[in-house]
């Protein structure tokens, strides 16, 4: 192989949604492993919104990337070198720690390996891996949903949603799609969500969510904003609010995020809400990967992705996640 | 007794804040007990800001005071005449249902009997009733208290919030207080909450809040609004918050409460918001009353009250409690 490895830094912090041009291709010599690392050639890369806020100056749960810094990303790659007995050339590894580059050098100890004849090595980035354990853990750990209970989703045909709503199924209870087009809407109806409801075209979103929602028993939230408001307006007594991610605010995470406050309604439904990060069950992940994989060789979980060819593309991958553009989880293809 | 049972009834269902002219004195005849029934003699009325929310049109948890109809209100009472065998003349009882007249006429199954030999009658309004077990149930299940950890408490001098900060000195928190004038944080320091902060004249509140908190663990919440915003700039990962009562928006419920959402810092923190209404709890009252009375006889919970006399008072004394004038647990005294 041509000793050239490919990265995409951060040039400058985007005001705003991410352009193009807050990056910036640049070419580096192919890493060396040390001792008990591995070198991997990637080949599939994640984009996900998270990523904005880790190129935002407000504070996060984790590091930023700074400006001249490889841009950070999870990935599936094949082991191109390796220094740890365990990895040999060939083998297929899933890493939250690729970054956006051709070459990754990496402790073997991070690394999952994936057996290639489960399943499609990219489904580690999507229904088998953070999107699905989050929509597992958040879903069943803190909805706790019972059987007749109404499940609300917001970004439904998401990494995320899609498979909340199928969990939801699973469970026996009513799955309510929120999304932004039309296709998502029949997607989402395909995937067994018992009704589908277009945010953007709905009109009083509020009545259009009580058209369709007995009560809102839970609400699984990934983008917050005027959808949230929408879906807090219905909660019924004993609701759970699982706030899963705001992407309504990704762009604009310097500014103060207003709307209605929600304070009353949670006492007089003693509601809760809390926030959820998938870091916080790592420990639980094997049990929860077992459960996934047994429910999608039933034909209980489909999954939808949305993939993008070339590591150059990246930029704008993440650009259109932000913007609801993507429909399903988004990868980038970036070698076969 | 001569035949007369004074009555407040609701003139008109206040604009804003209550005022004495939206309410209106009548006098009726006592009523006679049924068969299973007593009469009880007014002494002592709780005044709660909740009862804002019973003569508003908003919705809320319990049906509200149509214009025309008696007040609501609990409080302590002797038995005038009595159909019930556990029940005689002279007896000190308590009951949610009193509402704002001299005489009421109720089922004896809904009464706690008091004993008069065990603490002032009238504390079973406050510490050893609603605002006692509220502070009790919403600390202690909701927010779970581990030693070390800062709870912050807003309306800290009034009928819940001093429980919440001497309960969570007991279980050996850092107990920092909220409260709207200085005689009030010196009350709460007395309490031996160890830190005081005037909401009023602190100026920047979210600053003033992290010079006494290293992080807010747990955030009492009995007010709403900006305070309620201020407190929750400083949460911390794993945060509970505990939405026990909306002061704040009491008066302007029919229209919008708009503030900050805090649903990013809610998902970074992993924090956990959640409503509290004492009416869930009800079969653990008599273990948490146990509880209350115990430590209150080994000196660790003191308990101010707000006396006023005089029936006809009550209107001018629930503005006061929804303006925050009153010091203490407001009560009525009706009679001796």
């Amino acid at each position: 192989m041509r000793n050239i490895n490919r990265q995409i830094v951060l040039k400058q912090r985007p005001q705003g949604m991410p352009q193009a041009s807050d990056f910036e291709m640049i070419e580096q010599p192919i890493p060396e492993p040390g001792e008990g690392e591995v070198v991997t050639k990637l080949m599939w890369l994640s984009i996900d919104p998270y990523m904005r806020g880790r190129i935002s100056a407000a504070k996060s749960y984790a590091r930023g990337v700074e400006p001249g810094e490889v841009m950070v990303g999870g990935g599936v790659g094949q082991v191109a070198r390796s220094r740890h007995p365990n990895y040999r050339p060939g083998d297929l590894v899933e890493s939250f720690s690729m970054g956006w580059q051709d070459y990754a050098k990496l402790p073997a100890m991070g690394l999952r390996k994936l057996d290639p004849a489960a399943h499609p090595p990219e489904l580690a980035l999507g229904l088998l891996g953070m999107p699905g354990l989050t929509a597992y853990f958040a879903l069943l750990d803190i909805g706790q949903p019972k059987p007749g209970e109404t499940v609300l989703v917001s970004a439904a045909s998401g990494a995320v949603g899609q498979v909340v709503g199928q969990i939801a199924k699973i469970k026996g209870c009513r799955a309510v799609a929120l999304a932004g087009s039309d296709d998502k809407l029949a997607w989402c109806r395909e995937l067994g969500f018992d009704a589908a409801i277009n945010y953007k075209t709905a009109g009083d979103l509020s009545a259009a969510i009580a058209a369709e929602c007995p009560q809102v028993d839970i609400y699984f939230d990934n983008v917050g904003g005027a959808v949230h408001d929408a879906a807090m307006s219905r909660i019924g007594v004993g609701a759970r609010i699982i706030i899963c991610g705001v992407i309504d605010t990704y762009n604009r995470m310097e500014q103060p995020d207003i709307g209605p406050r929600h304070l009353r309604r949670m006492l007089v439904n003693r509601a809760t809400m809390k926030g959820f990060l998938i870091t916080d069950h790592i420990a639980r992940f094997p049990q929860a990967l077992a459960e996934l994989e047994s429910w999608r060789r039933a034909g209980k979980l489909k999954y939808r992705q949305d993939v993008t060819d070339g590591l150059e593309n990246a930029p704008a991958a993440l650009a259109r996640v932000l913007s609801g553009g993507n429909f399903g989880k988004q990868l980038i293809r970036v070698a076969e």
